[in-house]
């Protein structure tokens, strides 16, 4: 070993990358964090900004102001092009090349569509904060289209506007299915002079028996009520077919319905396919226990990008605390291989519970078999969310937005921009133009 | 007349058109309100979105939502195509055909570049929220191609990269700078690991002898000391001659500066040019004493598209204050023709005032002869802007943003996106890849 501090290069400030980083804030390592945006996401409040609820800034933090005070991590802006392991180098798409001693690929997962790529256009995902405000954006221009159809007595059109159909019957499918319910029913009532909001139809589309799969039948059963009580139709057990820009086609029936959201597939980052190591089928690194890539003990991976297999055969989810341990677990593996010890401990998953929440005051929650869900459960969501959210400044400003929405109803970013020039029907490009 | 009520269009939901909808709230007419936007922007403190110390939804509130509760008012999002004075008809891009007995144009004014148009692209101006959205993209991105060129030893590139020149000393050009020495001064302290970004220019180019020269001489030279005190350099008395990708011409000088923000020439709404009025210099429309278009009684201009002149010769300056004034004048002007006087009576300016804020806890004051300038004068600033801003809600989190940002220098909305997936280097169709 050289007297010069070896190199870990950090690849994504996702909760995996950027936990491992912190974890190594007094290692006597040069950091290297290589992100495509500037900010680090708190996604599991990404669905807010979707709604109109949260505006960006209050869920993203730039990863140069979280890690200013961590003089031995640097923050690189820029996009991985090629990894090379045998010269143990990260090139990236402006043609720098970074050595590494240690390297950790954490660069998640996005939004898939089952091989059906020609959905994208037409039901946008929601992994980034582009991805959100696009989502807000046809949300809200969807209303303004109904209005629009209504006023020259188009009826037709008028409710394929308001017709709202959600694909993906897990947390992100739930959470946005009933907050859209709330927004059509509360938050813009009396808004509109030709339509009423509240005859909006929202759906929620589950291709397998129930909702919140991964939690107890019980709980889905539940969270179903809920649902129910919010005014969201559930249609369970049967895939979407096909889906256009007019509406989809699920059990040979087609439906109408001009905003077509997606909550379902995920698939890993391509970078797990320049490591030479084996993938699942949604793309994922199959790591060694100690989640370094077979082959490689120097190079690792940790978040949503690792399949890694819990003692009871269950995959670790993909899910922030996962990642956030993943992360750290990789830092403990760099600090023993710097102290000499060669031997590494294999990653444990602590799955402290599952918590998902519906809408206004509506949440299940399963601690570990401890069930509860309703207003208590939205409660301890809500505490739980804004505790782990990162940054005081962010944590303040979330809880006053939301006291302000549950006393209100109102939602503080219905603001459309991005497409604030292109108006219901000035763009005949748009396929969405009435 | 017959028992249907009135039917009175406005174009444009800025302070002029909004103004005059709420003051008709109570007369028998039905308003429809037409806007290309969904919401009714703050203008005045949309520096601070370009500057990244508030979030877009900040300082806009839905029209929808101000309206709601006026019964006799409807919102159209749309873009009119055409006006039909004899028909009295407005036509909008989607085909659609509003008829009134009233009209009022106030479609506002936008950026312009003294027909330089091939200046558009290298050096945005600040109008809307996409235009404070590029800004801010295009300032928080130049400190990463900073840090690039600077890890990779080119000095020149990055120097480049830290020089941002804002050409118009007026009082937004005088708020982004002294908004942008701050950031780069204070906010950035400590983030970065190869450039120090207090070392960043931020020049102020005015083509006239002073900034603010709709100020008296005296306070122009306190907010030239001001600027001067925060670290911006100042340049008057000469124009720039030519801007591009790298930089800009000026007194036969080339200065590398990769980011240029043009706070400028105005341009009036080209909805002017449909009335068949005179218009002046700047494609404003000449309109009669009382605001209607000569010819057209029941055709009014209001806001930054009329040119009106004060009995001193003077004309109407374009803020926010004059355009409130010209609503409400135009719905007085409503109000007497239905109680069946034809009569109008002329518009008269009142000036309250004229405030500008330089930076943090610097502003003038000019309250028609008292003047003053300093901490004082940004204590006025900070009061009267928050106290008009539209919607407690967006008053009380404006406040906690500032009060969080006078403590701790930081800004919260410092996060990029639509563009977010192109960062530097990657897109080498982005004239500034570096």
């Amino acid at each position: 070993m050289t007297t010069a501090a070896l190199k870990v290069v950090v690849i994504g400030g996702g909760f995996a990358g950027l936990w491992c980083t912190r974890a190594l804030a007094r290692a006597p390592v040069e950091i290297t964090l290589i992100d495509r945006a500037n900010h680090h996401l708190f996604q599991p409040l990404l669905y807010q900004v979707a709604t109109a609820g949260l505006s960006a800034g209050d869920i993203a933090a730039p990863l140069r102001q979280i890690l200013s005070a961590q003089r031995n991590a640097s923050v690189r802006m820029g996009e991985v092009s090629a990894l090379d392991l045998a010269q143990r180098e990260v090139t990236l798409a402006d043609g720098a090349t970074l050595g590494y001693d240690f390297l950790l690929v954490a660069s998640g997962a996005t939004h898939a569509y089952f091989g059906h790529d020609e959905w994208a256009p037409h039901a946008p995902g929601l992994k980034t904060l582009d991805d959100a405000l696009e989502m807000r954006r046809r949300v809200l221009l969807a209303f303004e289209h109904a209005e629009t159809a209504a006023s020259r007595g188009d009826e037709r059109e008028r409710d394929a506007w308001l017709t709202f159909a959600i694909v993906g019957g897990g947390p992100t499918g739930v959470e946005l299915a009933g907050t859209l319910a709330e927004i059509a029913r509360h938050t813009l009532r009396g808004e509109f002079r030709h339509i009423d909001p509240a005859r909006a139809r929202v759906q929620l589309i589950e291709a397998g028996p129930r909702v919140l799969a991964s939690f107890p039948p019980e709980l889905s059963e539940r969270a179903a009520a809920q649902l129910r009580g919010l005014g969201v139709e559930l249609l369970t057990a049967a895939p979407v077919q096909s889906i256009d820009g007019e509406g989809y086609l699920r059990g040979g029936e087609r439906v109408a319905a001009k905003t077509v959201l997606w909550a379902a597939g995920v698939a890993a980052s391509p970078l797990g396919r320049l490591l030479g190591a084996p993938l699942d089928r949604a793309g994922r690194v199959q790591v060694a226990p100690d989640l370094s890539v077979p082959g490689h003990p120097e190079v690792f991976v940790a978040g949503d990008l690792a399949a890694v297999t819990q003692p009871d055969g269950k995959p670790v989810p993909g899910v922030a605390p996962a990642a956030k341990q993943m992360g750290a677990h990789v830092a403990r593996t760099i600090l023993d291989r710097l102290a000499g010890r060669s031997q590494s401990a294999p990653f444990a998953y602590q799955d402290y519970g599952n918590l998902a929440t519906i809408g206004r005051m509506a949440a299940v929650v399963d601690l570990r078999g401890f069930k509860f869900s309703g207003l208590l459960a939205w409660w301890f969501w809500l505490a739980a969310h804004v505790f782990f959210l990162i940054g005081f400044r962010n944590r303040l400003t979330v809880l006053t937005n939301w006291a302000w929405a549950y006393w209100t109803y109102q939602r503080h970013a219905r603001v459309v921009f991005g497409g604030a020039k292109a108006p219901p029907g000035s763009n005949p490009a748009d396929p969405r133009s009435v």
